[in-house]
């Protein structure tokens, strides 16, 4: 069975666990979110690349959900000493030597999924991981400019609003800059295409699948597939399950609830969508938006659970096939 | 007083640090050799400006000579997990975030004098450090090339001669790639012009004191300043007091002799010369060449065994100014 996976960090790189424990035959493709992508220190970090790859390869720091286990912060330390920052971006001793193998690798002229293979060498996620797009795409909020006067906003880098904010402030819109020329990255289109079942994992809709969805081309590959598309809902009982996804649904205008992040996907795109127990009610507006829908357990608690809910989507998906 | 120093690496730097303790009130300005920097993991790194830096600014690992104080080495073993190397050059995590800040503002159009100013605003090593040039020169050391055939040599870096190779194999010849285009830093010539006394401490003299002076302007200036010039030999009892001088000293045809380098920087160059008291009997030899010259203790043991040997030169260039 090929699977394909949209996935951004630590909700889809959790998921991703779950698949490949119910599944283990499964070929699996991940195409990853890049739009979080942050330049610092000179050095480029793909937060939801490594999110992935350390999670599926055993390197992750399991409790903070992203990161490496057993991580020092030596580097960071002496940046700081160097007055050099931002202090706000958690980059540990370990995570720097992928972000410094992968900036020598891009300047040496490899695109970024060639750099990700390379990277994926070393930690055997069991997955293939493409980045949604070679090109650079990054991931702006639009948010209120205090110092600009009355009704100035300004654009700030996604990590910013995210990670130095704590998405504390309104997000006004998102601004996928570098979208619109972006081309899907090698191998992506292709497997979209040769794909049996394509999987949503409760993943951020608007800045992680969202952000891949809007690459030009994988949004109308998807909806073309004849595979079917289902998705887990990551708004659970009218709350992001873990994350801030309510803050940046809100910037789009759509609610924050397992119905409504169901009809923004829309039955163009998703043909089954899995909401949690507590979200029962939900099922019936769900299939009157012409998708078909199940209430199962969505929290992620441990792998079991996890397993769970990944067969539970291709069940849904064998169903849907008819 | 104005004092102007040609440094090298570790030699220099413990070199300044006696002659900081001997006039602490002397404004020093050091010119510091960048033959051997080196492009490692994508980040530029310039060991002897470190190694002068470090160990002014009270960061050098003591015992060891280069790098810092209290180093761990988990970036370096993530690059190797990556199989990413060299591993022979031992980069640890504090000393890695001076060149990851170094390489961004390097790529950010900083040129390297303005980089080591910054730098050098957090260690305030009590001199000014120099970088010789902005430009790139690259010491390279020619060598027999065993898969070449019969007398095939090949250019390896410096680095890799002296750190990977130890200085095992014969170097055939030294060649300061690019030297020949680079100009001198931003005030280094007026430097030298304005200096009161100008040393040469017991660095290198081939790939340290020698790279300096070959880049073109910066042995005229030396040789023009009216101020005297003082050097102190790197040789003791004919052999190098640390490193491996002798090595590259063959290879530019000179004897590993105290009077032999003394006779090699020449009295064009050169108005005094201290050798180690077990040399005495070159006194005469170097003074033979035209050169004042001195024995001394010459043996950099601890910080007042350096201040002397600072005095020394000082006193000796008092002499020779007459």
């Amino acid at each position: 069975m090929r699977i394909v996976v949209l996935a951004g960090g630590i909700g889809g790189a959790r998921f991703l666990r779950g698949l490949k424990s119910a599944v283990p035959d499964a070929e699996i493709t991940v195409i990853g979110n890049t739009g979080d992508d942050i330049h610092l220190f000179g050095l480029k970090v793909c937060p939801d690349l490594d999110t992935v790859m350390y999670t599926l390869g055993g390197g992750i720091h399991e409790e903070q959900g992203w990161g490496r286990a057993g991580e020092t912060f030596a580097v960071k330390e002496e940046l700081a000493a160097y007055g050099v920052g931002p202090e706000w971006f958690g980059l540990g001793d370990r995570d720097f030597a992928t972000h410094i193998v992968r900036t020598q690798m891009l300047g040496a002229g490899y695109p970024l999924s060639a750099v990700t293979e390379a990277l994926c060498a070393r930690w055997r996620p069991g997955v293939r991981l493409l980045p949604m797009s070679d090109d650079r795409v990054e991931t702006h909020v639009m948010i209120d400019d205090p110092e600009g006067g009355e009704g100035a906003r300004k654009a700030v880098h996604f990590q910013e609003y995210w990670v130095r904010l704590h998405a504390s402030v309104t997000a006004h819109a998102i601004v996928p800059v570098g979208a619109e020329t972006a081309k899907p990255a090698p191998g992506v289109l292709e497997a979209v295409a040769a794909a049996d079942v394509i999987l949503f994992p409760p993943s951020n809709p608007v800045v992680s699948v969202g952000t891949i969805l809007g690459v030009p081309g994988i949004r109308e590959a998807v909806a073309a597939s004849s595979a079917p598309v289902v998705g887990l809902s990551p708004i659970v009982g009218g709350a992001p399950v873990r994350g801030m996804a309510d803050k940046v649904l809100e910037a789009v205008g759509v609610e924050a609830t397992a119905a409504a992040v169901a009809r923004h996907y829309g039955s163009g795109l998703i043909d089954g969508w899995l909401v949690d127990s507590v979200d029962a009610d939900a099922v019936a507006e769900v299939e009157e938006a012409g998708i078909r829908c199940r209430a199962v357990p969505l929290m992620m608690t441990d792998l079991d659970a996890t397993a769970a809910m990944a067969r539970e989507a291709l069940a849904l998906a064998e169903e849907v096939r008819g």
